[in-house]
C-alpha cells in the first residue's frame, strides 16, 4: 500500500496526483496511518470481510481510441464495486494498483483519479491504498474492493419456482462495444452505459433488507453467461422470457431485433444485478424500488428444477440459451 | 474473484491449473462458496482487517531471462505477504490477479501457482481469489494480501533512544540484480535471495508477543530508503552503524567493500524486517529468536531526535545517508 507516501520524486508526484483527484472519505476506523505498509480498518459487529478483485487492461478491456482516462478510472472501479453489490456487501473502499508507461505524466493519473472518485461518489467507499508501478507498455488497473457483510449473498441459493429479476436495462454497454468494434461511433447513451456504469451497491442493500435474496450476481459477463453461473452454482435450471428483457434504449432503435436481443443477452459490463427470490415477494416492492433508486426492476424469468437455461419466445416456443460471453484465451 | 469458477474453456483451464498448483488451506470461516463474485471470511475477535497490494510486472520488476515462472509466483506473493509481516498482522490469504499474453498456456499458470504455493507454505495463508485476464504483452501479477490484527504496527511510532534492529541478512537480492544488470550470472545464494524470499510473518508475530514494537517496516526498497520512511513517519532521525550491517553472504566475497555496503543499504527486495524498540528490550531475546526461526537478529542503529539519517563509520566519523532506492518514473 503506497498511496500518500511522503517521498519526493516523479513517482510520488504521480501518487499524490491520483490520490488527490480521487478525494472521498477517510478510511473508516483506520488502525494505521495513511501511507503505511498496509491499510487497516474495522468492521461492524458480526460482519465478515468481503473482498474481490478485477483487472482492467489496455488493448484487452479497453482502447484509448474508445474512451478517455477518466472513463477508464470510473469503469474499472465500477467493475470491482459491482462484485461487492452482487454479494449485498456494505462497501468500505478500494485498493488500486496502477501500472503505466513512464511517458504518461501526472495529468493521466489525475484523470484516472477523477474517474475513480466519480465512481466512489455516493457509495461511502474510500480509497484505501494501492500500488503504482511503471509498465513496459499499456495501462493496467487492478481494483480490489473491500466491504463487510454479516451474511453475504452468493450465487448458489436459487431454488425451483424462484422468480428471476434484473435491475436497470441490458445491453447498453454491449451496444457501444459492438459499434466500436464495427468502426462506428456509439450514440451517447451507449457510450455512457459502457464508460460510466453505476455499481448497484445501494440497490443491493435496499433489496437485502426487504427480500429473502436466494442468489445474486452482477451482469459482468452478460445475462446468458451469468445466469448459467447462478444455475450451475445452485444446481438448478432457468427459463428466460424473451419478451420481458429490458432492452437498453440504444438497442430499441435496432432494425435487427435478433441482433438487439443477442447484445442484451451476451453484452457484458452493464453491471446490473440479477437475483432469484421467492415467487411473489418482489412484485409488490417494484414501485418503491424504482422510486428510491430511479432504476427499473424487471422480472425476466423463473428458476426451474430441470437443468439448463432456456429462452421462451413470445409465441411460447422454447430453445436452449447457448450464447456465450468472452473467453480471454479462446482463439 | 474468479478462481475456481465452473465454466469450461481455455480460460477456465488456466484458472484451474493455477488454483490446483497453489493448493494450500481452504478459506477460513468462509461465508461464500468458492468461485462466487467475492470471497468472504471472518476475523478473530477484536481484530481489524489488514490489506495490502503489490504489483509485479515483466520488464520492470523481473525479466524472463533472470528467473523462471515458479520464482515469479513465489517472489510476487512474498512481496505482498511481507507487507502484512511489516504490520505484525496474522495472514489470512491472498488475492492474485494475473495478466498474461494468450500464447502462454496452462503450464505457465501451473508454474506460477507452484511458486505461489511454495511461498504460502507454512504461513496459514490461503488462496482467497483473484482474476485472470489476457494481456497485450508481458506477464503481470498483482497480489493482495489480507490479514487480521487487533493493533497493527505502523511505521510511525519510533522514539528517540529506540534501538533499530533488522532480521536476517541484507543485500542478497540486490547482489543478484547487480550481477544480472552487469551481464553476470549470480551465485546460487544471491539468486535464491532474490527469487525465493521468505516473508517474515512468523517472526513478526513472535516479536509482537514479546517486544513493544514502536515501529516496523519491511525492507522492500532497501534499508536506506525504508529507514527514511520510518524516520519521516515518526518525525525523528536515525543513526546506522556501518560496521554492524549484516551483509548477505554473496556480498562478503566482494573485493570492493564500498560497493558491498552500498548494495546492502540500497538493494531492495530482501523482505527482511526493520523495527524500532525500547533500548535494552530486544538484546536478551536474540538467542531465542534465532533458535526459533533460524534467522539472525542484528542491532543496526539508534533512533535520534535530530532529523535526518546518518551513517556512522567504524572510526566514529558520520556522514548523511543520501543513497536512494528505485523511482519508477525517474528518467
Amino acid at each position: 500500500m503506497r498511496w500518500h507516501r511522503l517521498a519526493r520524486g516523479p513517482e510520488a508526484d504521480r501518487i499524490r496526483a491520483f490520490a488527490e483527484a480521487v478525494g472521498g472519505p477517510d478510511v473508516p476506523d483506520a488502525r494505521l496511518p495513511p501511507g503505511d505498509d498496509a491499510v487497516s480498518f474495522g468492521l461492524e459487529e458480526d460482519e465478515a470481510v468481503v473482498l474481490t478483485s478485477d483487472a482492467y487492461t489496455e488493448g484487452v478491456h479497453f482502447r484509448r481510441e474508445w474512451i478517455g482516462w477518466e472513463d477508464v478510472g470510473h469503469r474499472s472501479a465500477a467493475g470491482a464495486l459491482s462484485d461487492l453489490a452482487a454479494c449485498a456487501a456494505r462497501p468500505v473502499g478500494i485498493l488500486v494498483s496502477v501500472l503505466l508507461p513512464p511517458e504518461l505524466d501526472t495529468s493521466v493519473l489525475s484523470a484516472l483519479g477523477r474517474g475513480v472518485g466519480a465512481c466512489l461518489e455516493g457509495t461511502e467507499a474510500a480509497l484505501l491504498g494501492g500500488d503504482l508501478s511503471s509498465s513496459e507498455s499499456g495501462v493496467t488497473l487492478d481494483m480490489v474492493a473491500a466491504g463487510g457483510a454479516a451474511e453475504p449473498v452468493g450465487r448458489n441459493g436459487a431454488r425451483p419456482g424462484d422468480e428471476l429479476w434484473v435491475t436497470g436495462e441490458l445491453g447498453g454497454a454491449g451496444a457501444a462495444v459492438a459499434d466500436w468494434t464495427g468502426g462506428l461511433e456509439p450514440e451517447p447513451a451507449a457510450r455512457r452505459a459502457y464508460s460510466r456504469p453505476t455499481p448497484r451497491l445501494r440497490e443491493a442493500l435496499w433489496l437485502r433488507e426487504r427480500v429473502d435474496l436466494h442468489a445474486m450476481i452482477d451482469l459482468s459477463d452478460g445475462l446468458a453467461t451469468d445466469l448459467r453461473h447462478v444455475a450451475a452454482a445452485s444446481d438448478v435450471g432457468a427459463e428466460l422470457e424473451e419478451a420481458s428483457l429490458p432492452l437498453a434504449q440504444p438497442l430499441q432503435g435496432y432494425g435487427n431485433r435478433e441482433q438487439a436481443r443477442k447484445i442484451a443477452l451476451t453484452g457484458g459490463e452493464d453491471y446490473e444485478l440479477l437475483f432469484a427470490a421467492p415467487a411473489g415477494d418482489v412484485g409488490g416492492l417494484r414501485a418503491a424500488f424504482e422510486e428510491a433508486h430511479g432504476v427499473e426492476l424487471t422480472r425476466v424469468g423463473t428458476v426451474r428444477r430441470e437443468q439448463g437455461v432456456i429462452l421462451r419466445a413470445p409465441d411460447g416456443g422454447e430453445r436452449p440459451l447457448t450464447l456465450s460471453g468472452f473467453d480471454h484465451f479462446r482463439r
